[in-house]
């Protein structure tokens, strides 16, 4: 007979990962009907953009939305990408099975991480709509077709009407998923600016859209530079814990000794950094097997690892693929076409002491930049990681907070909200530390929110810069305007007082005179407006003199 | 030879969920020193609340934090409850594997939802200290002690140093983590917050924290009542997705056809109600057996519920446990002890048509209500989900929305920032929809944020009710001050200008003239320092004259 206590803990289940995110679609990004769209836009895509860096292949991706049911949030999602295409045997684990993924293990820097991305959108379509997704995938002169769904008891994938067709088809994958309770909008948080956020970071890629409403639009590439293919990278002693010694050792099958192990496995672990870390740490036997290495010996290793006395050359940095400073200038340019572009390019940085990552930042000012409503500008941030639009959850971005830690009143901003100002984050790192698996802000992290604050701040200060010009230049036009508007009464009077001259001559040598003074040096946006009162000419006058009409 | 495609995918691999948490500790709560520290709080807390609560025991919990190595963030932390205990058998399961719960497939209010809690506590002392969690459970005449670890690869427990004794143990659970990368801090994040507010939600419960500084505090209960125990209710036909209902459907082991599965397994579905469906829907066939049923013919019986032509009994609401409303008012008075407290007892409201939830709000106003730093005021905003306090992530929380999106000053707030106030809110429902699984913030559903709007401004219009007798009593008693001021002056002059009676009488009758038409009707608060201006006695007039002294 069970008591009380058995009864209250009879009803143990274990549950899969599958059913888990099932019950915590939030958690993938699928919350609200705008944002799930996106979410399966964004998944798709990012892994259309990682398959081409790695084998090297200029992405061109087509996202179509077609509606079947508006009423009922019902719409078709077809992505397609001309990539490498995904083999056979592991189509069901890219897309019909969760926490099965190339990239979980590997210190590389990609913008997919979690091996949940395509299998969640997979799971999305099927408690929405009830519908395996349907794939295409052609490579190495084959054509496979299947549909896929998960089994989420078991988090497995089940496929079905799989054909295969052997020929000549070039490479790609092509997915197609069935999708409910989603909606198609122009907001900030829509398909449309998702893909256009992409295509500003991704210079490279050549992105197309077809919307619901008919319309398409072509974000072409402004660059034919394929990004470098991402590294795995050995970690920096410094970037890892205990914890990470002890599995890292554990897993050892090579090296035999703890010494040696550590000289293989990690980045800057020199022979003369073993011999060091044994004289300060006698009692810890590196002569020992890796896998025989205990908590406590890790705990001292990885303290005197850590200990300032002992410096270790800085993690290299080849692992961080930046977009680059070119790129970013092109890319802004071509997309937002404002008046001003600043990119800084800062050097990489360490976090959590041995993880490399890299901030770039660009400010955009004064013409396309900003977001725009109803004829009023105001200021927008836009936040990456690793090349990938960050559309949501922007109050808890590390990003975010850099923005709104900076005093923009410093650098000219009287009220930063209302300003047409495009401020462009970029983080690139092998592990980007995100507050969730929806994959939408980065961890507050203080190395990393400094970094990024210093980099924008970097730009600013020649953001304040073109403005300080701009208002100078404004000053000065404004004051030569002032004196220019009495040129033409006090060249009638001189004459008169003196006694001598014509009027004309004598104002054309007083306006050549304050001219030369208050020569326009403006080179930029503004100048042809201060260039038409720059020329002193009689056009110029009667310009003048219509505004003295007006102040009469 | 496996050609670039292959190569790319042939580092697949399959991660267990446990993996998937030590890599995103944060989804977990685990980020930040602080907040490390009170998740591991929050969850023993928590799970031997639950416990107590289904076991009808009034909890008593002890939660002590040793300090080991302060500047590697080493801390004990020791939890006991005087709950059922945990039987042998289960003792793995519950802390030492994700996703293995009791709770994760009922309907059921509780605080812990996912089963990941526990486990994940002890993940976090493993992946920091190396060491497993000790455990010692109390129950049915035995005591089991062990220590707990989790094999991450396999997200299963291993269990050493087991000892099981017979003998009157009574019952319970003690459990002891070590842990590193914490902090223990007395700020608004930290666990002396986080105990306090869980007693202020939770009066029948007697808590006691033991600081690392060896500070003790205990909070008493307020309350010797029980609360109900959680209650196991049938999901409603309209809080149910096309999808729950295949879920049903295929796993229906009993009913043979879809007539009577819809009657038994669903509140609300009578016989009656299958009538009028089967009219509405003829092709689909309601006595084909439910394990049958088609996506296609779930979705046509989901329509047909969710017709607005179709009307449902609204669900039971026994399953929602408010706190209760005299229980908030004695909790509120004994521990913050506020000028004015107002709690409002709302009706239980449906969300996603068939999930029903219970917002109880309260405002408490001056005395100890609001947060206090250095001498100033400031609000605070106290949050809960099933009686369990909310402290991160307040920026995303539909409680905090709610808040924000209420205009403070319709309700005699001029800067709602700087008020003594404190605003509780507590959310009732066996589905609480949070943002991530930290379980800090709950989604901003309409119907919930609508509610908890609802709720506050409820309470709000209490407090703007008592605001307004104070300040009409202010203007009242400074109208009073102001003639009062005469009083003596014009007592001199009157029998002078009458030319009879004595000064002191004509005071005595003109004060109580004056006292009776401006009588205070200040009942609680504020009356201490009117009732002196209320008086009409000579020291009364002592202090008009001193007024009257710095006027000149």
């Amino acid at each position: 007979m069970a008591t009380t206590t058995e009864k209250i803990f009879s009803e143990f289940k274990e549950h899969s990962v599958a059913e888990f995110f099932k019950k915590n679609q939030q958690m993938l990004g699928f919350s609200g009907k705008t944002r799930s769209l996106t979410t399966i836009v964004h998944e798709y895509v990012t892994n259309s953009l990682d398959a081409c860096e790695e084998a090297g292949i200029l992405p061109e991706v087509t996202v179509k939305i077609e509606e079947i049911d508006k009423d009922a949030g019902k719409y078709r999602v077809i992505s397609e990408d001309n990539g490498p295409g995904i083999p056979e045997k592991h189509l069901g684990k890219a897309l019909g099975q969760m926490l099965a993924g190339t990239k979980f293990h590997r210190y590389c820097q990609q913008r997919g991480q979690q091996g949940i991305g395509a299998s969640g959108c997979t799971m999305y379509a099927q408690i929405t709509t009830g519908k395996p997704v349907k794939v295409v995938s052609r490579y190495d002169s084959k054509r496979i077709s299947c549909e896929i769904s998960i089994d989420l008891k078991t988090n497995s994938p089940s496929i079905s009407n799989l054909v295969k067709e052997d020929g000549s088809f070039g490479s790609g994958v092509r997915i197609e998923a069935e999708i409910a309770d989603v909606k198609y909008d122009k907001s900030s948080f829509g398909v449309y600016e998702y893909v256009r956020r992409t295509a500003l970071a991704n210079p490279h890629l050549q992105i197309t859209l077809l919307a619901p409403d008919g319309e398409k639009a072509v974000f072409p590439r402004s660059s034919d530079k394929i990004p470098e293919k991402p590294m795995i990278v050995q970690p920096h002693p410094l970037g890892i814990s205990t914890n990470d010694l002890i599995d890292f050792a554990h897993r050892e099958r090579e090296c035999i000794r703890v010494s040696s192990f550590l000289q293989e496995r990690f980045a800057r672990f020199s022979a003369a950094k073993v011999d060091e870390l044994r004289q300060m740490i006698p009692d810890v036997d590196f002569n020992k097997k890796p896998s025989e290495l205990q908590w406590h010996e890790a705990e001292k290793l990885i303290k005197a690892i850590q200990n300032p006395n002992v410096k270790w050359i800085a993690p290299s940095t080849d692992s961080v693929k930046p977009i680059g400073k070119d790129q970013i200038e092109k890319s802004l340019a071509n997309i937002l076409a404002p008046q001003f572009v600043v990119v800084t390019e800062r050097s990489p940085k360490i976090f959590k002491g041995g993880i490399p990552f890299m901030v770039e930042a660009a400010i955009a000012y004064g013409g396309g930049a900003g977001r725009k409503a109803a004829d009023t500008a105001s200021s927008e941030v836009i936040r990456y990681a690793n090349r990938a639009p960050l559309l949501f959850d922007n109050s808890g971005c590390a990003i975010s907070e850099a923005v709104k830690e900076i005093d923009w009143k410093h650098y000219k901003l009287k009220n930063f909200e209302e300003e047409p100002i495009s401020i462009f984050v970029n983080i690139s790192s092998v592990y980007v530390p995100y507050t969730s698996a929806g994959k939408q802000a980065i961890s507050n992290e203080d190395e990393i929110t400094q970094e990024i604050k210093n980099a924008i701040m970097e730009a600013a200060r020649d953001l304040q810069r073109y403005l300080s010009g701009i208002n100078r230049e404004k000053e000065r036009g404004e004051r030569k305007k002032a004196i220019l508007r009495y040129v033409t009464q006090l060249s009638k009077d001189l004459p008169e007082l003196a006694g001598k001259g014509k009027p004309t001559e004598l104002e054309k040598k007083l306006v050549h005179l304050i001219e030369t003074k208050y020569s326009s040096q403006i080179e930029n946006g503004e100048d042809d407006d201060e260039g038409e009162n720059g020329n002193g000419n009689s056009k110029k006058n009667g310009k003048i003199e219509e505004d003295e009409d007006i102040n009469e």
